[in-house]
């Protein structure tokens, strides 16, 4: 196996197949990116187990300049593998696999001797089935994962929490993630399925996968296997395993009648209750205090070691009783950071009950939930 | 003491003075800022211990808005200070001591209350002596510190080279670092100077003092105290303390004569040590191996357990014997950067002996020393 190809188009392979390598796997070969030259290309694979990410670099792909000598596959050490072609003096480099699985990678004067595995070793990844298949706009699939995956649960005693709930049916792609403290659920009309599904993505996969995709690249095709997902682009493959268990319900969480409603510009309230988070955060409770009033709506914080905020806060309209509730203002800030700079609409049962938060000129399709603290 | 002011100006004050001040301290009224208002405008006072910072706002600069209604001085925690008015919602505050030391701030609708410390319980800082003066531009000071303080140990084992040692003697003064494994000299004419000095200066305070200078500010004034050194411009007192304890003669370590000498591009050769020293770092003893013949400089750097790496050298001009010596690439890199973008000389005596790093075409006014390793 011999190719001669452009350092930094190779940079570019190796840095989005390094995401699915981890040091701290239990399976050596893991640690290693398998390397694998064709007559049609150059095929990269990463795995930590969980996640594996296959790209492919084409001969035809010009700015890669790759020249092929000689086919055939190895594994290298993923961790100096990088460091070592970043750092290569010229813009080509030969790779070269010598005998006793040696690789020798040169570039001007500076040549490296690497030790390789054999290929042989390095586990197999599932087979595609081409059945279960649904294609997405990669702007609209990062969008959802913006949206949901924050709201995973961080904790591993209910592991099912710590994925993103993705059902199909009757047309329509609902995603729901939960921690049981919040909850955010985002539903888009898609037409052209050949299967419904039920599927539970662990939060993780879906981050690497949405900082995995190439900017050229504009949709993927989405095939879901038995205990596992594909996510395919032109040249990616990208395989999550998928969480096993039953989701709970969630349809029944979301409330269906208020008292109290009021519209917020979302990034002016971000800001406020980001001022109002400084010093709860000192506190014992993380908590901020609304009181919304017909004519005045006022958020609060303190710390009883450093001192207290109050803020007026401003807002677009106010509707229902007047109210006192009390929040864990992360949670907010995450809720709103969701939003961007639209107008939201918040609404509220009581002091003690769940409040939703929507965008004022967007229905349901996007709705976030969470439960107040009690105090006193 | 109430006063209204710009928050962006203010936060730039506030960040200088933030360097000295450490939440580790044991010293519960260091974690403070101390903030007095005078008629002349708002001093801002920071300290570790080791280093104190005082920030002068005057009451003419323009920018800041300064509107003084009382004067006064508190102290209030800095760590949250900081965050506080970096989130205040426009682009003035206003700053009010209420009674029992809390102190209000405001912008726009939102308002802070929180708790303040007696400015009389905050430490005093040494009184200014105006014999012992020296002036420089801070282009030059920052100069010798980059070229010096990476050199100084990390190792609390022997204090006194922790710091750099400046020496004022006829009219040249000298800056010295060393670990014990590599040294870095400077030395520059100074005229005009009314006392000679031999002073020991922490390493951690100069990196901060760098880093505190603002851009509008060109000369600075250091003047030396029993155990203090205060570096003073404009508007700022930069306090540091001084070590304590003999340093050791260093001029002895400088060989005279030498056996084989090589020019070379400082950022090129950086660059081959960069990568001869990827595999080095990974084995137990963290040495690349310099080759020098009359045709040919190669470097080799190896790990047993990932492999070796070789690259024939560019060079400018080689004289004397062959040679072959191995060394640390860290503390050749370190030294390498404080070159920058220059031709310099090493000379060495032999595989053993310390060799010297020069600028090609600047005499002896910068040096730096580097022990090799003794392998095999």
């Amino acid at each position: 196996m011999k190719f001669i190809l452009n350092r930094n188009v190779f940079l570019n392979e190796l840095n989005v197949v390094q995401r699915a390598i981890s040091s701290k796997t239990t399976i050596p070969i893991l640690t290693g990116i398998k390397i694998e030259l064709s007559q049609e290309g150059l095929l990269l694979t990463g795995s930590n187990g969980d996640i594996s990410i296959e790209k492919f670099l084409p001969k035809e792909n010009e700015k890669a300049q790759l020249l092929i000598e000689s086919t055939g596959a190895v594994v290298l050490q993923a961790r100096f593998f990088g460091d070592i072609v970043r750092k290569l003096p010229e813009e080509l480099f030969t790779f070269e696999v010598l005998d006793n699985l040696q690789v020798k990678i040169s570039s001007g004067s500076a040549e490296f001797v690497v030790n390789g595995i054999g290929a042989d070793s390095y586990p197999h990844l599932p087979v595609i089935e081409e059945e279960n298949q649904l294609k997405l706009s990669i702007r609209v699939l990062n969008k959802i994962i913006n949206e949901t995956v924050f709201a995973v649960s961080m904790h591993e005693s209910r592991p099912i929490l710590t994925g993103v709930h993705f059902t199909l049916e009757a047309e329509k792609l609902l995603a729901v993630a939960t921690d049981s403290h919040r909850l955010s659920q985002r539903e888009i009309p898609i037409t052209d399925v050949s299967q419904n599904f039920d599927i539970v993505i662990p939060g993780k996969s879906l981050i690497e996968l949405s900082r995995s995709f190439s900017d050229e690249e504009e949709t993927v095709e989405i095939n879901i296997m038995e205990n596992q997902v594909l996510f395919r682009t032109e040249n990616m493959n990208f395989y999550s395993r998928l969480l096993e268990g039953k989701y709970p319900d969630t349809k029944r969480l979301i409330p269906a009648s208020f008292n109290t409603e009021i519209e917020f510009n979302a990034p002016s309230l971000m800001a406020a209750i980001d001022r109002a988070s400084l010093l709860s955060h000192e506190g014992r409770n993380n908590v901020v205090r609304l009181s919304i009033q017909a004519d005045e709506v006022t958020i609060y914080g303190n710390s009883p070691e450093i001192g207290n905020v109050q803020e007026e806060l401003t807002f677009k309209k106010v509707s229902g009783d007047p109210l006192e509730i009390s929040f864990n203002p992360d949670y907010m800030k995450d809720a709103l950071k969701a939003f961007g700079a639209i107008d939201i609409t918040i609404k509220f049962i009581s002091a003690l009950r769940p409040f939703t938060l929507e965008p004022t000129d967007n229905g349901l399709s996007f709705i976030q939930l969470i439960t107040p603290v009690r105090t006193s």
